[in-house]
């Protein structure tokens, strides 16, 4: 091992041993000590409160409460939408979480097309996430619609004036690259054009402020750096200046204002509750609550903080190591995650977790991810995951 | 209390000691003694095995397996379909457990749309489930399309001959009162209109025989009699024959053929995996799974005898106390609740929990439900909740 990935070892020791966060991982299950989880950007590992929390829904309000449960349970979607709302720079009853982020996005984009009725064009990017893409293609193959492609960069001076509505991830889910999220904004608002930002890869471990960014509409997940389990449902926001403008075709019992009046027609409420659908999962949506409060508690600025940190530490022990990356040096400008590229990252992916309990994930075709869940991943288990992964670079030779 | 009253009561207790399903009781939680809890149609009881499964996925699938155990769990929609399958009368690779059942019929509507392009008709019942109709409005304003009021019976005799798509319950959510499912399902065909069934109120509690009726799209929701959970996921059932030309506006990474290739164009899958849509709920889909399999081990056909009985018997109850239901004597015509009708129908149902610790539901305007779920009520529950609203009613006076 050369001398310099060595003394990053020590670094990482120092930066484990002073890092105010350090405490949080008791919160979680570890496994196996020898265990480095570098997927907390997939999938969250698990927090001990939130076993205790499904047992406690599970026995007292579901087994012991019953039906009568519901009178709590119909709020949920809204409550953990407020306490998440701070951690995006959103104000009370502008989030809910509910479903996901396909279905999400999926009622944005009609809701965004209801509000440009004369435009007929939604942007989105070949490379974006590929759920957000296909939901796109279908609306615009279902209602007769254009599909234009654009990249972050190219959205920065792209003609937008025939453009209803451009979907766009905050954070690119491969090379973790920072989308101006204001300029982007900006620019289609002067055009008349809305923006639907996606904050699955941001939400959680970046400091959100949506209101200063002059964002609309968004949606995102929460079982990634939310902690809040596999397949915990997603949100959705919208700016309380325009909730009461947003129509889209998915009307469901959830998002009327008085529920079980069961009448005639259908009467949203006069916040983002309009966009709940059907009857929301009790245990997915308690298990999100406890995983966004884990984050809130810890508090955001402190969580962004070490994700730079760790962050600028895998890209450091990449350097040395002579690995490729294409994730930006700057870290205001890079979500929390590293990937490494090379045209065997599948075949390295799956010798990571078997060889070294190393567990990274593969995005096709030629990238190893590296996530750092500022609550849960070590610097250590950076420093150790880098270093196997360059080991095995080095094992096939140039 | 009237002597035929209290022979009903003897009743009871002499059908309780012969109900062969009467041990699946102690499957479930049971929170108090003195409880009757009559709103299984609303939301199941907890079973045990429900509690010790979602331990073991949480602490063992997620806390151990993390990332890895989405190999196993991105089967989970169609495996629970295939579980479900059978009681539908459906073959495997046609149900698929997923979203909730708002969503899932919105894809079906704008499958079905897309099945019929020269058509412009959808039909719904005015007083069937809100959540439907809100869903077909909205589908309707946004696509331009006319909505049109028809129920059961007068689906019977009405001419189809424009109409694109019918949604239709399969059981009264009100009253209990089955759809001929058969012959209405006939009659759209030789007109060429589709047809959408709700199963809500009739999945897990009636013997249905989907491909039998003809039915080829179906919806239904797994928390009530599947004893799912709250706010268990939906499912969808598509007939085989149909699948591969079923194309629906929310496409997500679920639905396609190869999720992980990430590729450019959506490749749906060749069965009804392609109506998935975004990440799922693992914990959601746990919960649906064990309630599924407890009316799957039970046999739906006992399950549907025991349902016909204690409906028979809730509404013997019913007369002998001068109680008026609008639901049908002929136990063939009728779903698993027992509806009441009196103006202060709110009142009692809230005195019926209050006084008698006896759970039901309220359908505005004047409707008290009385849910009967077979593997976990007792004939003798049925009896105390009807006496104890028969004693509200004489309470009143005339």
């Amino acid at each position: 091992m050369n001398a310099g990935f060595e003394a990053l070892g020590r670094r990482a020791a120092e930066l484990d041993d002073t890092d105010p966060l350090a405490p949080w991982r008791a919160e979680f299950v570890v496994p196996r000590p020898g265990l480095s989880y570098l997927d907390g950007n997939s999938l969250g590992m698990t927090p001990r409160r939130t076993i205790d929390r499904l047992s406690e829904v599970m026995e007292r309000e579901w087994a012991d409460g019953l039906i009568g449960s519901w009178s709590t349970w119909v709020g949920l979607p809204a409550r953990v939408g407020d306490l998440l709302a701070p951690l995006l720079g959103a104000r009370p009853g502008e989030v809910v979480v509910h479903d996901s982020v396909t279905v999400n996005l999926s009622q944005l984009v009609h809701a965004a097309l209801a509000l440009r009725p004369d435009r007929r064009v939604i942007v989105v990017d070949p490379s974006d996430f590929p759920s957000d893409r296909y939901v796109v293609d279908g609306i615009a193959r279902t209602l007769g619609l254009e599909v234009r492609a654009a990249s972050a960069v190219e959205l920065a001076t792209a003609d937008l004036d025939d453009v209803a509505v451009v979907v766009r991830s905050h954070v690119d889910y491969r090379t973790a690259e920072i989308a101006d999220m204001s300029g982007i904004t900006a620019r289609a608002a002067e055009q008349g054009a809305l923006v639907i930002w996606d904050l699955s890869h941001s939400a959680g471990v970046l400091e959100i402020d949506l209101h200063r960014s002059g964002v609309q509409l968004a949606v995102g997940c929460t079982y990634k750096f939310l902690n809040g389990g596999p397949g915990a449902p997603g949100f959705s926001f919208v700016d309380s200046s325009l909730i009461e403008r947003v129509e889209q075709p998915i009307q469901g019992w959830f998002g009327h204002r008085d529920q079980f009046a069961m009448d005639a027609a259908f009467d949203p409420h006069p916040d983002a509750r309009r966009l709940l659908i059907g009857t929301p999962s009790i245990l997915a949506l308690s298990a999100a609550e406890v995983g966004i409060g884990l984050t809130v508690e810890a508090g955001i600025g402190a969580v962004a903080a070490k994700a730079r940190s760790l962050t600028s530490f895998a890209l450091e022990c990449c350097d040395v190591l002579g690995l490729d990356s294409p994730t930006p040096d700057d870290p205001s400008r890079r979500g929390g995650h590293v990937s490494v590229r090379h045209p065997a990252a599948a075949a390295f992916t799956a010798r990571l977790a078997d060889e070294f309990d190393v567990v990274a994930d593969h995005r096709t075709p030629d990238l190893v991810r590296l996530g750092c869940s500022p609550l849960t991943t070590r610097f250590a288990d950076v420093h150790r995951g880098v270093g196997a992964l360059g080991a095995l670079v080095a094992s096939i030779g140039p």
